[in-house]
């Protein structure tokens, strides 16, 4: 695949910051957070080397005993995806916003980090049901503070399941929450 | 994975309608359009294995030559990024909502079927940048009216590149577009 070549020293907008995956090594993109700062992107849609390689790594880390995953929508896909292909474990996907097809979907708010402002999470009903008794696995692409986790946690909750643990690429941040992960990546830089 | 048992007979809303790709068989939910009818529901989010099935069966699809694949979010990007893994050829995706960190993204819309109604797609600069001067093949999990896939072709144009070809999991209606696919769907049930 062609991406730019990768150097090794972190910096502001514009400059290289990178992470190695297993054998695969991308300069990721910093981008500005309101005036404080920049965060490194990572971007697993479009690299599938970089998602196949993240996968194998967290394939060991899927607790024992697991039998679904849930993810939202839409870094994580790929990775779930690919993460499911591996485990041979079944995955769930909450959307950001309604579909017109879904059947009494499990409606979750997450709530913003500014006041008022939150996040919808809908997971349709036939794909809850697949959650009902099953110990299910939180995969995301990156965790930060959480938010996102604990409202797939709930909606895990909500189907009839039980969280069975936390699974994220990269954790950014200090999360309460349990999560097993690759990486940690500067919250700003 | 745990799927209701498929049968035999297309039906209305509620009755089973089955697909078969490779060794995989899924029932398939009809879901009402308008007052008019049904159509199958395609789900390759949550579902690895149909996903796996569908890039194996479209790998051989790809026309030769092929330098990159172009798709959009969301339900054909597990393909995409399946076809990618197959096929060891790179992939972009088109979003439907501008991100914050794109940068001089292009911007391409979808006229709508419904007077004034359209869809915009964001190809961020970066990416768009990596389709310029390859053979690009756009890939979408159903074409039907090929509007979608058309805007795609405008985009891999605008960004330098050439469009090489266009692969669907399923056809659905008249597009007159050259579409490779896997199978044809009823339009409406």
């Amino acid at each position: 695949m062609s991406h730019p070549t990768p150097t090794s020293q972190p910096g502001p907008s514009g400059q290289p910051f990178e992470i190695t995956v297993g054998n695969v090594t991308r300069p990721l993109r910093l981008v500005p957070v309101g005036q404080m700062g920049f965060v490194p992107l990572i971007e697993f849609l479009g690299d599938s080397e970089l998602t196949r390689a993240a996968a194998q790594a967290l394939l060991p880390l899927i607790p024992e005993g697991s039998e679904a995953l849930l993810t939202v929508v839409t870094n994580a896909l790929p990775l779930a995806h690919e993460l499911s292909d591996l485990s041979g474990l079944p995955y769930e996907v909450a959307r950001k916003k309604r579909r017109t097809y879904m059947q009494a979907p499990l409606i979750q708010e997450v709530p913003g980090l500014t006041l008022g402002v939150s996040e919808t999470l809908w997971l349709d009903g036939p794909h809850a049901a697949r959650l009902s008794g099953k110990k299910v696995v939180i995969v995301q692409d990156v965790i930060a503070s959480g938010t996102t986790a604990a409202a797939l946690a709930r909606l895990v909750e909500r189907s009839g399941g039980t969280v069975h643990g936390y699974l994220a690429a990269f954790k950014q941040g200090n999360s309460p929450l349990p999560v097993r992960y690759l990486q940690e990546l500067p919250g700003r830089v």
